[in-house]
Order: structure tokens, then C-alpha cells, then sequence
């Protein structure tokens, strides 16, 4: 049988997932590109193929309808929006994700960028690499008020790291009831989360804005912005002018409105940007690739 | 009675420090400078004074005989080198610092300069600023191996942080014993650290150097280096050299052989550097401040 790989990073940081797909007596066939494939691509590369590590790449019904071998789609990744599962369906493609996979790697990148944030860390090495030697005050994280808005499987994770840094954790998610809490986290109301919060972090499902104008009113000036869960979460203009105002003294962005992003927040020298790489770790990618691989594997039901 | 205050920060993240003071009628006189003052200075600034809230300022023989009225010096922070102890002694001066108050700060520090380095957030942050969409697999701290020189208060506390991340801990410390050991941490001799460690981070006293060309020969390739603890326990030149071997990958350094720092090191990109503010986070100044107080209080028989 034939596999065919999507993402143009697999298996790069270990070897060991092509390695459990070669041991199988499978034909690997890489991604050509170094970077996300095209419909026109993906369908040249699924020809004869039985199954596909997906990445981003576009897996929609005329894809399907082109690739007449594919029986199996095994996503590296929780997000779907790239398959249409309904056309799937249609073609008996059997699709599955690695809803485990990125949760500690997220978990530990928001965390990254909080500190940075708070500790001044971009700004203080820029400024040494100038050789100008300006101390600063950060605010750190220690008793601050840390709102996570939405409290699934990394949303958790990331109540755990902060709680060990020694922040206030207020959790805000109309799926959760007390019960659902750990020792020492408050449930509350967006409104009352929004306007004691130092620190606010998106972790929630869905397309639709939370953080919208109406939303920024409530937040204490000079909040702090994180989000690594998905772009259309905040209202970009509404950002922007609290921004302008100070009422958001800094955020963290690592999912966008159009990815890649190349808008105005590229000019705020206080906003830390980074290319949605909070999946990016070497332990990531190993173990989410082995968990596809797995999926594969059991999906073409190859022992 | 006067009070002389040395650090030209004291109080400017909160206020509550010098409110203490003023609310027990002591008369308060701030730094006039906003820098830390030379030897004349502080001279001048201690006229009268009967206690000094201390900052790195030279507190030495001569100091003492020209301010006849100080009785007490309250070191905001541990570092006592700007201190001569036995002049003071001489002099019938009281000296106290704040041993607890830095650790929490310096050791989230050194996991956010950990963090930012093994997530690649500088690059990353520098490459969108310039819309640059290009992602990086980082090394993330799951699964590393970090070797912990130096398990005093700092270290574990480092080593519970790390803990959290998922990081294996190993601890050398010629004081300690495996009775000492948190669980899950593994002691070691400083060469079998050095040459299974992913990340070293210094957290020992004393002003030997104990990262030398020999012990780097000992490291494994592609090393992380942090040093918070002090510029002398590294070879700076033995640090360049395997900077440019490639043996250390990276390394963040927020204390220098001198201070100001404006050496070699800050053509090196893939390096960190802070200047000497691990301590700088509004919490942390506000506890030692307190602290501070407090002794000084204490030490002048003031209820």
C-alpha cells in the first residue's frame, strides 16, 4: 500500500513515525514541497494512494472525488476546517484526529509568551543586543488574576502550569460547573472574569468573537491578551484600539485573522507575535505523528 | 529619625514599602539620582541618617567614618559584595538582607528565559515583526533532561518549576545529599551532569568559575547554558568558543563578568540576554522591599 505525507515538517524532528510506517512494509511518499500543498498538488500526490497524513492541505470533495484509492485520512492536528467531512463521508474516507497530541505543547507555549511578556524578556535582550543596559520592572506572574476562557483539555493544562507559578485562576466556560473545577479556581461570568483579570487567555472552540469592543470596556487597563486558540476569537480592530488606548498594555498572538499575517499588529513593538507554532515542539510533533500514524495503521486496519 | 533610601527603584512598583516607613514618622530621603550612587554620593546622602535602605551602592570603611549617625543598613536583596561587613562591624553598624525575597522571582526568570529560548519566541516574535510567516520546531522543555547546579533555595525552586514542564531533573550540589532529593530528581557528579544534561542551569554561589573549557569538552552537542546566578561561574571565553563550535546551542546570560555588560556576546543572536534583572518583577521588589523594612525596623528598636 501507499502512503502519502501532507505535512512538509513530518517526521522531521524524529524520525521514529516514518520509521513505524516503513517497518509496516508501507511505500512513503514525502511532500515534494516544503510547504502546504495546493488542491491541484494534493490531488497529483493522492494519485494511487490508499492512505494520507494530513496536514492543512485542502481535502474536499473534488480532491476526494480525483483520488479514487483513498480509503484513510489520519490528520496530524485537532482542527478539521481543512477536510469536509460530509464529502468523506460521501467517498467512505474515514478520517480521524490527535485531539491528545497538542495539549501540553500549547499549554507550555502560552506559558512562554506570558512570561515574556511579563518579564520583559523581548525588550531587555533587544535592548543588551544594543548594548544598552536599561532595567525594567516586569510585572510577573505571582498573584496576578489570570482569566482562561475555556476550560477544556488545554485550557486545564494551562490552569496547571499558572497555579504553579503562583496566579489566581478564574475560569470562564458555559460548559463547566463547579464540580468540574480543581482546588483553588474560581467560576465566573464572562463580565466579572473580564473586569478583574490581569491576564486573559483564550482557549475556546468556535468562529465566533468573544473579545469584541463591548468586551474590551470590561477588561482593567492594562490587561494582558493571550491567544493561541483561533484568530476569528477577537475582534482585530477592537484589539487594535485598545491597544491605541492602553486599556490592553500587551498581548500575544499566535493565531490570526489570514494566516500568514502581515497586518498592522506587525507595528506594535509591545504585541509578541509568533507564525501558529504553539504545536511546534520537538515532543509535539513526535508524539502527535505517532498518534496519526496509529490512527492510520488501525484505520487501514494494519497490525 | 532619618532614613536614607540607596535603590533608585524602591517603591515605584508599590507603594507600600515607604508607606510603612513614613507611617512610623521616620523622615524618608529617596535617592536623589536615578542610578545607583557612587562612593561621594552616598556619602552626602547619608548625612544625618540614622538607618539606609540599601541598594548595590559601595558601602565601605570610608563611607562608614564619614556617617556618623548610621546605625542600620537594610540590603534589598541577598548580594552582599557592595557590603564591608567587618568595617560595619567595626563601626557598630547593623547589616541584614532579604534572603527569601528573590527566589520565586529568579527562578520564574529562569523558566521564562528557558521557555523563550527552547520555543524560539525571540526569533519568531523578530521574524512576524518583519512579516515573516516562518515556523520553527522548537526543542520544548517535555522530556529534556535539565541539570541543576546549585540546590539551594533557587534550585529547587527551579527544579519544581521544571518539574511541571514535564523536564527530568538532575541536581549536582557537593552539599547535598540523596536524603535532600525531591522525588523524581537524581543526583549526580558534575561530569555525568554535564554530559547527559539538554539544558545547565546555574544556581550555585561562590565566584569560581565552574563552567570552564574542560566542562564544556564535557557537555553534549547542542546544549542550552542559563546563568542568573553570577557572571564568574563562566569561562566567558570558553562560553564563545563553544558558541562557535556549535557544542552550545544557546545560552541566556543575565549576569556578566563586568556590569554594565556590552561585550562579545551581544553579536551572538541565538543568546539571551537580560541585564541582571531576575529580581525585577513588581511582586518580588515589593516582598524584599517589605523585607527590607521590616529589618530595618526592627534593627533601629522601632515597633
Amino acid at each position: 500500500m501507499k502512503i502519502a505525507i501532507g505535512p512538509s515538517s513530518f517526521a522531521s524532528a524524529d524520525k521514529t513515525p516514518l520509521e513505524v510506517l516503513q517497518s509496516k512494509g508501507l511505500e512513503v511518499i514525502n511532500n515534494p514541497y516544503s510547504r502546504k500543498l495546493t488542491e491541484n498538488e494534493i490531488i497529483v500526490h493522492l494519485q494511487g494512494v490508499d492512505g494520507l497524513i494530513a496536514g492543512l492541505e485542502p481535502l474536499n470533495s473534488n480532491v476526494f472525488q480525483q483520488s479514487t484509492d483513498l480509503k484513510v485520512i489520519a490528520r496530524v492536528g485537532i482542527g478539521m476546517e481543512n477536510v469536509d467531512m460530509k464529502a468523506a463521508e460521501t467517498n467512505k474516507i474515514k478520517v480521524s484526529n490527535t485531539p491528545e497530541g497538542p495539549t501540553d505543547a500549547v499549554a507550555e507555549m502560552t506559558l512562554a509568551a506570558a512570561l515574556s511578556i511579563s518579564r520583559n524578556i523581548v525588550q531587555a535582550n533587544d535592548g543588551l543586543h544594543k548594548k544598552q543596559w536599561e532595567k525594567s520592572i516586569g510585572m510577573g506572574l505571582k498573584n496576578t488574576k489570570i482569566l482562561i476562557i475555556g476550560y477544556g483539555r488545554i485550557g486545564r493544562k494551562v490552569a496547571d502550569l499558572f497555579r504553579t507559578m503562583g496566579a489566581h485562576i478564574l475560569i470562564c466556560d458555559p460548559l463547566v460547573t463547579k464540580n468540574d473545577l480543581q482546588s483553588g479556581e474560581e467560576l465566573l461570568e464572562l463580565k466579572d472574569g473580564l473586569n478583574s483579570a490581569d491576564i486573559i487567555t483564550l482557549h475556546a472552540g468556535g468562529n465566533n468573537p468573544i473579545l469584541t469592543v463591548t468586551k474590551f470596556k470590561m477588561m482593567k487597563k492594562g490587561v494582558v491578551i493571550l491567544n493561541s486558540a483561533r484568530g476569528n476569537l477577537i475582534d482585530e480592530n477592537a484589539l487594535i484600539n485598545a491597544l491605541d488606548s492602553g486599556k490592553v498594555a500587551s498581548a500575544w498572538l499566535d493565531v490570526f485573522w489570514d494566516e500568514p499575517y502581515a497586518g498592522k499588529l506587525t507595528d506594535y513593538d509591545q504585541v509578541l507575535l509568533t507564525p501558529h507554532m504553539s504545536t511546534y515542539s520537538v515532543q509535539c510533533r513526535k508524539d502527535m505523528e505517532i498518534a496519526a500514524v496509529k490512527n492510520l495503521l488501525r484505520d487501514l486496519g494494519i497490525k
